[in-house]
């Protein structure tokens, strides 16, 4: 019988997002599987007529899902709400919106705040410290600044007495953390050296790093 | 008695977002009112701490619902969601996720496209072309060419014999138009004289800016 689910991916931060949280509903439920198919970004495979069906963005990760006549989802954070609506039925990783609907918004400003900050903020920052053809220091400032800026933000969330950027009490481990430390994990390639200066969040980081189910994702297309 | 909702707001495009979607939702549901408070980013109130405690990322805008215990909502797409799903009870402008579950990822995946995309890449653009201290060629022609690609993602979608992101058939005018409308309507201010390269994109922002409603919300905080 074949997977449920088809994962087009490359392992950079935005594909570990969907493999590691793949791995850790793996862990959980011994239904979920996958296959794995590698789109070589170095050879612009993602720009390709094919690919553009499945993601007009020419952009990994994509999941296809097998069980629901080959739906497909493209957007990292998108990815993961769906997997977390239709595959968590315990909602172990996530809120439903009808019967916890604080943590689903809270869950979704989180992963929102990530998606539209440090994702394309960190990201910009990696462009101009490693691929750019031009040294423009105010650029390379600008991103890093702006990096720390953000994570200095989830400093302020995860100080607030929790572990875990939603949920009630210490916050409980869900897709919000998922969405987003696949990118602060690579803060040293981004040119941010330690993460000493937000404690709250380099423990968070060590933290979740250490999950077996989100170290096992971190393999994923390699 | 008090309005339901107070808007902190400042009338720019992630501003609009909100204030459009408001006024949308007013036209449709005689409940649905709000106050608005101006938060003057050109004088950094965003950054005081009565606003970083409604949002540790001190930007705007942010949602406070009365009605709901004084909740507090920041992330314009967050936003948007939040309010689609307790007060357009009829799904005017968007889709269960439960009875409906492709439309509603597809709304997902549009507000994430959007969200990591055309607002951080059109905003970049902006900065560079308009308040950076130093003219940097090679970013302003970055960001230019990524909004322009950017754009041509939306006519990929709207050319697809459809009027609107989501919904079967032509699809319907929801939150996913909503939230990305704001950022293209500026593409001149942005450095894209006009919109002809992507006609179904320059008749879905014309259809949008003559809605009564959408109108409205350009207004507010002004």
């Amino acid at each position: 019988m074949s997977k449920p689910f088809v994962l087009y991916t490359f392992p950079t931060p935005n594909g570990h997002k969907v493999s590691c949280f793949l791995e850790e509903l793996k862990a959980v439920y011994p239904n979920i599987d996958y296959d794995v198919e590698k789109v070589d970004i170095s050879k612009n495979t993602q720009k390709e007529p094919w690919f553009i069906k499945l993601n007009p963005n020419g952009r990994i990760p994509v999941l296809v899902d097998r069980l629901r006549d080959n739906f497909a989802v493209f957007e990292t954070a998108a990815i993961l709400l769906y997997l977390q609506q239709h595959y968590d039925k315990d909602n172990k990783f996530g809120w439903d919106p009808v019967k916890n609907p604080n943590e689903y918004s809270e869950t979704l400003q989180w992963i929102f705040f990530a998606h539209g900050g440090v994702g394309p903020m960190q990201g910009q920052l990696n462009h101009f410290n490693k691929f750019a053809p031009e040294d423009i220091p105010y650029a390379k400032k600008r991103y890093l600044d702006e990096t720390k800026r953000l994570y200095g933000v989830l400093e302020i969330r995860l100080s607030q007495g929790r572990d875990w950027l939603v949920g009630s009490g210490r916050g409980t481990f869900s897709v919000a953390d998922v969405n987003v430390v696949p990118w602060v994990r690579l803060h040293a390639f981004s040119g941010v050296e330690t993460l000493d200066e937000w404690p709250n969040v380099k423990k968070w980081v060590e933290t979740v790093n250490a999950r077996q189910g989100f170290a096992a994702g971190l393999l994923v297309g390699k």
